[in-house]
This record gives structure tokens, C-alpha cells and sequence, in this order.
């Protein structure tokens, strides 16, 4: 019984929403790279199904979650920046390690889109079911033993860690100077979720918190820690406050272009319904932000039931507002990359890349 | 506002079920060690706790479930086994890496008993109650947003995510031999805690593959991985085999006490009500190995609704059997250390280690 696999899905497409529109020698080695980021999480995968499977038909189950949502088509955002962040840093294309860590870092992702999804009760990912929702589904319909929600939950929890170790066990030879920013990574990200969560059942309204929460839980790990992580991996730890400004900036704009998408772009493109994000209650960075300048937007969040209308409508008033602001925060990157110690390649790539992450449709 | 630390429980016990009572040079050493382990616990996790309190109140959330948890005076047998297996390799007492191991394999311990508590729907843990549960009260009682449950299962799932991420941080500096065991007790013990949760919401009565599930989840990184991990970090690759018999026969010996413990023993020394795993149709090694040879617990146990009544009966008839067989099992792991190359210090305290394991009353 074959399994999913990552390269069905991804080959071919290896550079994600980046695209292979540009033709450069730094853009065709980074999508080189990517290409070979794929074969590896195929690989590795591939290889954990089979031996889990030989023990038994059903331990193939957790790492088959894994490597669906691997493969239903993300964005490769975060690899991309970390294998940017080491070819532009001078790092060995043939170094083996930049592969590993991307690989990694994409499977970090996967494992907090999993638990993402429980915490946040979500039904659908990427277009296709949830974890949780799709195994507590299978409970049922199969009659098994127990409760069909805790089941779900249950594989979903495990196959979230199963994605983490992964990752861990992927990067386990990283010099210490990357090993530091990988664990400073994967710590922000858990104590980013938890704020996250707590905001939300609390209800709480401090604009700067909430806009803190947003960076911490998402726009940090998208890029700014991939690029440096890759840097470090080069040796270029000194590429690191440049990188800093530029991730952190894009990182935001990258967040607020997310959340737009989410209150008002296409279902389709995006995978999972529109609108779903302020019927849950859920705190944006975009709605953080609106919070932080619009003291309608607080009281209406600050509500215990969210008039969802008025504030999409609130929303749509300062969507040029928003706008602006990401062509501020992509100047900004792209000054910061223009100021570092970097090949004019290079510098060409990671603002091309700067735009196509602010300006994308999904 | 502090925190718990594991200190305060910790320090002066630091041996845990292992005692002190031995005063041999080898067991000094060892418990030396575990102070230090102890110590590396508290500080690691203090630090985590004043950094993300400083960011927000609410951050140290996460960080003081893990805390309290480790703090609950656990038994720190995985530490124990990691330490003893480097000191009879001759590892360095000075080397600071295997304060960080030992400490690594608590908080792995300690993230899976989280998660594991969700799983079981547990309510208790080392007497108090277990994370999700708390923290589902806290918000009730608080009346915050949202379910109540899918909160405290929130916590749970980060706070789980949360001890295995400080797990890698410490143990980063593992050389590749050792990281590789690593990698692989952490994969093992996911696969084993899925096939765990499957087996059981199917009802599934395959004595063979119950064994391999019991021993798989838990028994094998109790004793075998740690104790092969700390005489990786030590250069003696070559031990493993013997370290590999001792672990899997004391492991099933040490899983086999724990089962009886769970089912007949004193639920104030065991911190779980007894008679629970039963009762919530928990597959334990105890009742796979009594499926294994009694036909009558096989059918027993493949009923929808368990005879709680009759399956304690049949299990308590053949007590003596198991006993006998845990004897057998102390005997094979001794016996696996004798033959090892190892300091005759070293034989007498894991022989004595054994010995300790295969009769504690908790």
C-alpha cells in the first residue's frame, strides 16, 4: 500500500509561490536548491512510512498526516528563505546541510499548521480536511471504540510531534551557531501559539500585545529566522542585523497580506474559507493593527460577541491604509538588503523575493 | 511573581526511586550527577520562565506547566539509566554534556506524559491534576472565551511541544552517534504512543502486536535508549548490545511493576487512581502478556464493554506467574551485565539498579 508522497504534489513546482518567472544564476540556484529540498522530505518520509509500516499497517498513519500536508501545496516560503539566506551568505551549494535545514524548517511549519488547527478547531487546511477533523471523521464512520473528537485530536497531537522530531532529527548537524537560532525558532513559535490562544479566550485588547503575539507566533519564523539560520549555516552571522530588519519588516508585511487575504481574498486560492478568522474570534495582526490606530476597531473586538460586519467593514475603509503600509514595510526590507554586505546578485533576488511575498494572491 | 521550580521538590532526592541508599564510589557518582541534573532542570527552565514573563505575565504559562510537572517528584529512572550508562563507559563525570542528556531525556519524559494525559483523557498525574484539566478549570472558573476544554487541551498540546523543543536545545551538543539514538527514541516513542491510542479505539486483540505496542511506548525508552544514549555520549558504541539486552529485559520487568502497581497497587504512592487503566480500557503490557498465554483475557478483552470484575480476577490469579516471570527478566538483565566489559563497580550498581526497578512500590 503506497503512501502519499511529497514529490507527486510538489515536483516540478519546487519553488512555490516564488515562482521560476525570474531567470537569474542566483534564482536558478535557489530553485536547484528547493528542488532538492523536496527530494529530501520525499525521501525521508518515504523511508519513515515504509519502516513504521513493516511493523504494522496502521503505523504508517501519523507519518502519512505529515507528508499530506507537506504535500498538498504550501507556499515553501520558509525553506526558501533559508536556502536564500545561505546562497546569498556564500554557503557551498553542494553543502548537504542547507537542504536538510530547509527541509527542517518546513517541517517545523507542518507541525504547527497541525496543532494550529485543533487549538484554533479549523476544518480545513490547504483545501482538504484537517488532521483532526479527517481522523476523528474516520472514528466514526468506522464505529471504533471511544470518543471520535479525542481520537482525532489525539492523532493530531501526535503527528505535529512526529513533524517536529523530523525536523530535529533532519538538522541534528548544524554548527551550535545555527543549532541556537533553530531553538530560539522553535521555542518562539510554541510560547508565540500560547500567547495567541490566551489573548483570545481572555479577551484581551492591548494593541501591543496582540501585535506582538502576531509577530512572535507567525511573521518571525516565516522569514526572518529561516534567512539567518541559513547565514549562520554559511558562517555569516554577520549578515545577521540586516537580515533581522529585512525578515522582521517582510515578515509583517508578509503577516498583514496573509490576514488580507484571510478577511477578504479568494477561499479557493487561500484553502480555507474567507471570513472564518473574525468568526473565530481570531487576532490578527491586520485587526492588531487596526486596534492600534482605530479606537472603534478596539471597542468592537472588545466586545464578548464580534459584530463581524462592522468590523469587515471598518477593515475595507483602511484597506489603502494597510496597503500603504506594506509598500512601507517592503521599502524598508529592501533598504536594509541594499545596505548589506552582499553580492548585487543576491541583492536583486531578496528583493525580488521581498515582492512577491507582499504581493501575492494566496 | 515565582514560579515553581523544580528545586524546591527536587534537591535532596535527587536520586529519585533509586535512592541513596548504596554508598558505593559508582552510586556517589551517580547521584552526584543527578544533582547536577536537577540543578541544570531548575536554571534551564527559570530562565525560560523569567524571559517570557517579562514579555507578558501570561508567558510563563507553558514554561511552569513542564516545571511543575518535572517538579512532581517523577521518579528520574531515564535520567538515572542515561547517567549510569555514561559513567560505566567511563564517560567523564566533568563532561557537562550528560548532565544536559540526562536532563533532555526528562523533558522528552515529561512532554510525553503531558500529551499522553490528553490521550487517556487522565484526569491525575503525580497526585495532581494533569495539565489540560487544570487549565480547563482555569478557564471556567474564569469564564473565559471560547470551550473550556479545547483551552486546556490547547495548553496541554504546547506545553507538551514545549518540553520536547527545551529537550533538543540541551542536548544539541551530542556527538552524531549519540544523536542518532536520540532521534530515534523520540520517533519510537510517538509511533508508540499512535499505535497505542489505535489498538485501542479498534478493539484490537493481536497479543504479538500489544506486546510490541506496550514495550515500544514506553518500556524501551525507560531504561534501553537512555542508558545506550549515555554510553554513546561516552565513546562506548560498543556496549550497546549488552545495554541493548539489559534495557529491553528490565524495561518489561520495570513495565510489567508498573502495570501491577497501576492495577492492584497503593494509588497514593502510584499518584493515579488505581484500577483506572481498566477502567478506561488501557492496553498495558501486563494484560497484553496475560492475552498472550490466557485465552480467557483474550476473550475477555475483545468484549466492547470490558468485565472489569473478571479481568482483575483472572489478572490477580496468575500474580504469581507474573511475578515469576519479572524475576526471570531481572535475571536475563543481570545476567546481560555480568558478561558485559564493564567495571565490577559498574556490574554491582546496574545489577543493583535492576534490582531496584523490578521492585519499587510506586
Amino acid at each position: 500500500m503506497a503512501g502519499p508522497t511529497v514529490g507527486t504534489v510538489a515536483r516540478g513546482r519546487a519553488a512555490g509561490v516564488l515562482g521560476d518567472a525570474g531567470v537569474s544564476a542566483a534564482r536558478r540556484a535557489r530553485i536547484d536548491i528547493m528542488r532538492r529540498v523536496d527530494e529530501r522530505l520525499d525521501a525521508f518520509l518515504g523511508a519513515e512510512r515504509r519502516r513504521w509500516a513493516a511493523v504494522d499497517g496502521r503505523g504508517a498513519v501519523p507519518v502519512d498526516a505529515v507528508t499530506s500536508l507537506v504535500a498538498a501545496g504550501g507556499k515553501r516560503l520558509r525553506p526558501a528563505f533559508c536556502v536564500a539566506g545561505f546562497l546569498s551568505a556564500g554557503g557551498d551549494p553542494a553543502d548537504g546541510r542547507v537542504v536538510d535545514s530547509a527541509a527542517g524548517v518546513e517541517l517545523v511549519h507542518t507541525g504547527a499548521l497541525i496543532h494550529d488547527d485543533v487549538l484554533d478547531a479549523s476544518e480545513l487546511r490547504r483545501g482538504t480536511p484537517t488532521v483532526h477533523v479527517e481522523q476523528a471523521r474516520g472514528h466514526e464512520e468506522r464505529g471504533w471504540l471511544g470518543e471520535p473528537r479525542r481520537y482525532g485530536e489525539g492523532v493530531a497531537i501526535i503527528s505535529g510531534v512526529l513533524a517536529t522530531v523530523y525536523a530535529d532529527r533532519l538538522t541534528r548537524d548544524l554548527p551550535p551557531a545555527a543549532r541556537d537560532i533553530w531553538g530560539e525558532m522553535l521555542t518562539e513559535i510554541q510560547i508565540g501559539q500560547f500567547l495567541d490562544m490566551a489573548v483570545a479566550a481572555e479577551g484581551v485588547v492591548e494593541p501591543d500585545l496582540l501585535r506582538w503575539v502576531a509577530i512572535c507566533k507567525s511573521g518571525r519564523y516565516s522569514i526572518h529566522r529561516p534567512l539567518v539560520l541559513g547565514a549562520a549555516l554559511a558562517g555569516r552571522g554577520d549578515l545577521a542585523p540586516a537580515f533581522e530588519e529585512y525578515g522582521e519588516t517582510l515578515g509583517e508585511a508578509f503577516q498583514l497580506r496573509d490576514d488580507l487575504i484571510g478577511v477578504f481574498g479568494d477561499s479557493g486560492a487561500a484553502g480555507k474559507p474567507v471570513g472564518l478568522d473574525l468568526e473565530q474570534h481570531k487576532m490578527t495582526l491586520l485587526l492588531a493593527e487596526a486596534a492600534q490606530r482605530d479606537g472603534v476597531v478596539r471597542e468592537l473586538i472588545s466586545a464578548r460577541e464580534w459584530d463581524t460586519a462592522r468590523i469587515l467593514e471598518r477593515l475595507g475603509e483602511s484597506r489603502e491604509l494597510i496597503e500603504r503600509r506594506i509598500a512601507g514595510l517592503v521599502e524598508r526590507a529592501c533598504g536594509a538588503i541594499d545596505r548589506a554586505e552582499l553580492d548585487i546578485a543576491w541583492r536583486t533576488e531578496l528583493t525580488e523575493m521581498a515582492y512577491e511575498v507582499a504581493y501575492r494572491n494566496r
